[in-house]
């Protein structure tokens, strides 16, 4: 935890009341007392500094001088919906490197069980992703939308979801690589496929949407890998 | 698995004779008959075609047609110990990425403890490291060194045991990426501190050795992440 993420809820005027696992953090890890000024920041708003003004067994409260908001990620994720499991181990990864917007679709190599998993359920996803953020001092919580249809979601949704991004799908053919593909302070959506692929009208879909393929090269890496590396690359493209 | 690895020793003349998780694999997902044809590979040797000569309930008899070996990774790994867990996740990723070299060094924020791990045992790191090979086809093991003296390691032993090569520190501070620090072809040698960071100590001996620092950027993020982005980023640089 590199900064204390806290609810709008939790805050009245300057000072804010924070329990459980926060403030277990600030008393045991931070070793915190009072007077002590810790890094803080409201979940989709502003960073800043919290003073603290009490702090007993579950419970800490602080002051707090608020700065800048930070911008929003620039790179937005069109992501065939993994296994369970493995979407659960991402948020946490994706809010680290910065995703604006998590779009899960479905596709005809994605099982339908998996829209049912307890792991799309937001509460799960939040908890998971504002860990992410409070490793990576960041405030503004991705956007998750769920989508029963790719055809939907490129004919009539992306346009208004995800304006103005270059869109980049990964592929494992001899493409250019996502770092050449993007530019400097580009918006980009990156569109990754499922564990078997797009199928033959999914692909045609993806490039009448303009989709330019990308690739990590020869090696084929597992998807948790593979997404992880295209963020990084990408993200450094346009930093 | 897209490559069934074979070690070895499991190699008479031009067949080859495969027991237990591979077999299975063979039989249970690939769904392969008599007469099939599958992508092999000969541990630390070359890639390959083998014909399915028999298979039963767990055992695969395969005559191989071997093609090239791939070439060795130019990335190497100076990673202070991580903790057991975290380093047991990391076998299979960064044989995934591609990794010549991991040395495991200790240093000051290194607990002793983690020396004693299970997850540093060979044939735990072996296993681990092969399925990540099966997964990006690739045969070429990394090899693995432990170092209880980072001093040691590097005013002894680093010169011979990675030649030749661009050192890049990961550091949070204002740096050029990583993808700017590496050029096309370079063998790279990439030093990745422990949670709490190098010490002053430590730090200094790393400059001492040429070490140049790289960051990924403002984002802190915990170690298996940046990790996998400094690998992908350096990858793509000298691809």
């Amino acid at each position: 935890m590199n900064v204390i993420l806290i609810e709008p809820g939790e805050i009245e005027g300057d000072r804010a009341t924070i329990r459980g696992d926060r403030a277990r953090h600030a008393r045991e890890v931070l070793r915190v007392a009072k007077g002590a000024s810790i890094r803080v920041g409201v979940i989709d708003g502003a960073l800043g500094r919290g003073e603290v003004l009490a702090i007993e067994a579950d419970e800490l409260a602080l002051r707090l001088e608020l700065g800048e908001v930070p911008p929003r990620s620039r790179v937005d994720l069109l992501l065939a919906l993994p296994r369970p499991k493995a979407l659960g181990r991402l948020y946490s990864p994706l809010a680290q490197l910065g995703v604006r917007r998590l779009m899960l679709t479905n596709a005809e190599r994605v099982e339908r069980s998996y829209f049912d998993a307890h792991q799309l359920a937001p509460a799960y996803a939040r908890a998971r992703l504002l860990e992410g953020l409070a490793q990576a001092r960041d405030t503004r919580v991705p956007e998750i939308t769920v989508h029963r249809s790719l055809r939907a979601l490129l004919e009539d949704d992306l346009a208004s979801l995800c304006p103005g991004t270059t869109r980049l799908l990964a592929d494992p053919g001899a493409h250019p690589s996502p770092h050449a593909a993007a530019r400097a302070r580009d918006r980009v959506l990156l569109a990754v496929g499922p564990e078997g692929g797009w199928n033959v009208f999914e692909r045609d879909r993806l490039g009448a949407a303009e989709f330019t393929p990308v690739s990590l090269g020869a090696r084929p890496l597992r998807s948790d890998v593979a997404i992880l590396a295209l963020l990084a690359l990408v993200h450094d493209a346009i930093r």
